[in-house]
């Protein structure tokens, strides 16, 4: 397929960096993609799989120093990082640009600081993470059937957002605008915060005496499906989700405490000096399960009983 | 195969009942196994998917009462309405008697009030649950490769652990023998508050609302795979899970207060009067990465970089 654009340049090949190269691949998309990583081994692995038709390290990009060479960045990497590079585009780039991060407030302020007019920067946040990272689990069928969400900064050219939709449509993805408060308001509910939540449920159930004992002593693990689930987030990369957490401190500060008020009023109804009403936690669960559904848009109600 | 049964009763036919029946087909054993479900629409169901090779509503076992015709007793209901069945059973019963149940001490309790001499009862709990429940969930291989926990309250015969070790091993899973107040703070950490902290984590998240906002907006679901996995057990069976929390309260409670602590441990170093270190976070999440891994008993680490 013909694109409209010729040079794209992939700043941060990781798992979602190379799986959006290997998906414009597989789409048949004309464009020559460029893939930026951080170490030469990172360059051998990505060139051994393919994972972009040209692959430097930052220190080779960064020596030419040539953003005018493409008409399309995307940046792949953590968000301070991302930050960081922002301020030290030309101003006057005429290509689009855009980038995957999960934290919205830190980068729409760096490209309004960078670009007080007119510009061509749009947001991009693909909700399809994976507790695994690297080029080497890319997939080109990542973006595929997933959201992904936009955020305009102040003065971005209004066709920016229209042609960045067309982009994500092209790789498989359904797009949503959502300014960036906002957004960094719905990801503390819906990711970064249960994060949190899961890391310190890892932690909490691994320091327990009774539970390390036979652990030891179990031929194979104690924990069911539920744990094991309830955990996975916490194997994820611990450089890209600290700087998320400090990017988007504020809001998983506010809705952690609100997690925790929820917390303590279910304490207070286990507490052994009151009474426990059965039907009020078959109430809970039954809400709950309502609210699961909710959120998940779940149709299928009947498959639940 | 032969068994050294020759009729097995499954009192209860959900979705772990029936497994378990169906498992037993599957390995080619002799017995008879006849099931209980609680509706004649259950009964139903189960007679057109041979859950069973005789089911019967609990009404019509009931007024038989013939526990004696069975050689093994297999309780695959709730934990309250298991210790209920107990104080029915025959104190003379020369079968052997075992259950599927989460939680132990109120079982133990029972079968220890119910038979003060030697018996043949001792209990079980496979660690495979799902959020789906009913017969039409059930599934042959369920047992395969699992752990199935042995708990033996005072006066079992030393020879039943034994058979019911055999017993497991022939439907696919290990077994560890671990006392019911171990069982329950276990579990406590590895299920029943992970749970809980599950189902907070939905309705907290339906509630907020720019969360709803977006989500009635959009027009597929705003989270990602994080958010989702961490809430699939808050779409389990209520019934099911009420009788686990009211049976398993103590040790619930002393473990929720232990993540509260965690937790609040956590909100203070996000408070944005404190400086944050991305070093302590990154910290922070190798350290839950490990203990995951521990307790998963996570062999290939290689993977997870």
């Amino acid at each position: 397929m013909k694109s409209e654009f010729s040079n794209i340049l992939i700043y941060g090949l990781g798992l979602m960096g190379a799986s959006l190269s290997l998906a414009l691949k597989k789409k048949g998309i004309s464009a020559r993609v460029t893939g930026v990583v951080s170490s030469s081994k990172s360059k051998a692995k990505g060139e051994s799989l393919k994972s972009a038709d040209m692959i430097l390290t930052s220190e080779e990009f960064r020596s030419s120093n040539n953003w005018k060479n493409y008409d399309f960045i995307i940046f792949g990497v953590p968000v301070d990082l991302t930050a960081g590079l922002i301020s030290e585009l030309p101003t006057d780039f005429s290509g689009m640009i855009t980038d995957l991060g999960s934290a919205k407030k830190e980068i729409v302020q760096a490209v309004e600081t960078r670009f007080p007019n007119a510009h061509n920067y749009v947001s991009s946040h693909p909700m399809c993470g994976s507790e695994e990272s690297g080029l080497e689990f890319a997939n080109a069928s990542l973006y595929e059937g997933r959201l992904c969400i936009l955020t305009s900064p102040k003065n971005a050219k209004p066709e920016i957002k229209d042609r960045l939709e067309n982009f994500w449509r092209l790789v498989g993805s359904e797009t949503i605008e959502i300014p960036a408060e906002e957004h960094d308001s719905i990801l503390s509910y819906l990711s970064h915060t249960p994060h949190i939540l899961s890391s310190i449920m890892a932690d909490w159930a691994a320091n327990q005496k009774t539970v390390k004992r036979y652990t030891d002593l179990s031929p194979i693990p104690l924990n069911g499906g539920g744990f094991r689930d309830m955990t996975r987030i916490a194997g994820s990369n611990p450089k890209m989700w600290a700087a998320i957490f400090g990017s988007n401190r504020n809001e998983i500060y506010k809705s952690l405490l609100d997690y925790r008020d929820r917390l303590d009023f279910i304490l207070e109804k286990l507490n052994p000096k009151n009474a426990l009403d059965p039907k009020e936690w078959e109430q809970f669960m039954e809400t709950s399960r309502r609210s699961r559904d909710y959120i998940l848009k779940n149709q299928d109600d009947s498959k639940k009983r």
